[in-house]
């Protein structure tokens, strides 16, 4: 890095990309934001915020040209405009083809199969016959799923007998091609960050527990050796996998823990993720600071734990209006709370409005203050 | 706080103003900057920076009704300018009375004296018989200060001997008025800071060592246990002042230790402080967002240190050229090594560009570490 003011573009203007912003003002990079809605929750924290629709090729052209390097909060970015952007030479990272293959589950399935990672049995679907068939050897139930652009359940359809295949199907199919997974009977979903740069240093974030609400991401749980038994297989499944693709970023491993401590892979997300924003507190380097190393290939952090345990504990809207109303006087008014709002202008039931961690000595204790501290937000 | 954002207004557009907007985006707060340069430090990362002159009274009229609050990165703010705000009815913390207090030194010196706080001998000056006879009863070396506006040694001249007393008056009359004080012979310079909200709670950061390089914070030193033995004294100092001046944000006490364990308070600053940098990453809540938290009286958070150790290096520019250049790749290639750039255009000899903190089990290894990073970065 030779140059003052290096600029990086970001594709969206979620939190994701905010966050990724408020870690790294402090290297005075520039951040430029492509996002259909103006004011978007990382416009609001930057100069630079483009609102257009970046399916066209105009509109993209002209946003990677101001950008030295570009990166996305999300992956449900059309293979287009990944090809408009290759055909301009300018760096996208991760890297085209590793987006790509991630984009499609099941490709992505297929891959990790390949490598040898333990994944839920999975077919391709074409018609309802190949779920019937499926399902008899397996047993109900089994999960139906878009091949692309699935997100927090939507997406996803659990079949628990026969005569709901035709409606499932039916449902899905408009989302696109279909995949159909075996039902994996879990004790604790489980989550990991990984982040690689282009020189190939790798660095993994601790294994953390994920707790579930409507199929969104509700609550994250980060402790020292809390899955100190498996995290020597996790750390193998993470480094194959950024290192087969020759991965440049963070990356968010969704990973089933059953009983006997079986690892089952079950989705990849090529990008920050919900299940390590405990990391901007929590850790001595967040996920969102490494993910912007990474992309301009400089050293990473420390990955490790700052404090013995830390709660994450998402902030979805409770009411359906557009005026937010908090009260962060009692909300703050725990031991090592830290409050997080996107600034997202309308609050919706269900909506990740902002997140709240807790750092502490026990897990426990971290928990109850980061429920305590969210049921004094009124949002 | 009942808005879904809260217009924080800034007078200054410095490092410390950056390093606060930073710090407060979190909580998705907007921030408005008013500096006379445009594209400052802090206005790189807001959308609302005003470059105007403060000292028009319609400029800081229309800057203040854009803010719910103000607040300052820098205490030379002429009375006059303080009265236009004190008028509008707009909130400016500190309190108006608590920064005149302050930027006058012998005011500041008197108001300390008062509450029975341990101050060098000190004198106002009307002439250079007033020096003389100060300096017969106390001996050479004696230090001659203007009153106000001194900063980083500016406004500070050490007297050896009689015969420099003129010259030494000349020099600083043309900064306003002057007081004489006692060269305190000490062992160590050392910091703390301070924070309180308007509900009068008080919270006090670690107290760390300072290392002057020219008269300017080079380097600050904190470590567990470190001023054990005096930080029971420098708490009660710390509380007594701001609670005196019915205080509002952080404050920066710049103290002597003398050999015996003496403790003299030298300066106060009425801002966050270039000796809490560090506390971005070495404590559970930095300075800059406790400054955040008290002026909107949110509950302060923690001020406990997260590690054993924390060394802060000032980046100060050793090249006069407008071309910055950084070589981040080998200057982060350290362990739990952060890296601030401050987005200043132009590099001069002594200018501050930045800082590096590195955190550590133990302060000798972080201080290493701190030097050899700041080698690797050609600025």
């Amino acid at each position: 890095l030779q140059r003052a003011q290096i600029r990086i573009g970001i594709l969206g203007g979620g939190q994701l990309a905010r966050m990724i912003i408020e870690a790294g003002y402090k290297y005075n990079f520039e951040f430029h934001i492509l996002t259909r809605e103006p004011s978007s929750p990382a416009g609001l924290v930057t100069k630079y915020e483009t609102a257009a629709d970046w399916n066209d090729k105009d509109v993209i052209k002209n946003f990677a040209k101001e950008c030295d390097v570009l990166t996305l909060e999300n992956e449900f970015i059309s293979e287009r405009v990944i090809d408009v952007i290759e055909m301009l030479g300018v760096k996208l990272y991760p890297a085209p083809a590793a987006i790509k293959l991630i984009q499609d589950k099941l490709i992505q399935k297929q891959t990790l199969k390949k490598l040898g990672i333990p994944v839920a049995d999975f077919i391709q679907v074409s018609n309802d016959e190949d779920i019937k068939s499926f399902a008899n050897d397996l047993n109900y139930p089994v999960i139906l799923k878009s091949r692309t652009m699935g997100y927090d359940g939507k997406g996803n359809y659990k079949i628990d007998s026969e005569n709901e295949i035709n409606n499932a199907v039916s449902l899905l199919s408009s989302r696109g091609r279909l995949l159909c997974e075996e039902f994996v009977d879990f004790d604790k979903e489980i989550a990991v960050q990984v982040v690689r740069n282009p020189d190939g240093e790798v660095k993994i974030y601790p294994v953390v527990e994920t707790v579930q609400k409507d199929h969104i991401c509700n609550l994250v749980l980060a402790e020292e050796d809390m899955f100190k038994h498996i995290s020597g297989k996790v750390h193998k499944i993470a480094s194959s996998i950024v290192n087969h693709l020759d991965y440049t970023g963070v990356m968010g491993i969704e990973m089933f823990l059953k009983k006997e401590g079986e690892i089952i892979v079950n989705e990849l997300a090529p990008r920050v993720h919900n299940s390590g924003h405990y990391s901007i507190e929590g850790c001595f380097t967040s996920q969102f600071e490494n993910h912007v190393r990474s992309i301009l290939n400089l050293p990473l952090g420390s990955t490790e734990l700052c404090c013995r345990a830390a709660v994450m504990i998402n902030i979805l809207g409770k009411n359906n209006n557009s005026n937010l109303v908090m009260e962060l006087e009692k909300a703050l008014g725990y031991n090592r709370t830290y409050i997080h709002l996107y600034g997202k202008r309308e609050n919706r039931i269900g909506r990740k409005m902002g997140h709240i961690t807790v750092l502490g000595e026990d897990i426990n204790e971290a928990l109850r203050i980061a429920k305590e501290s969210r049921k004094c937000l009124n949002i």
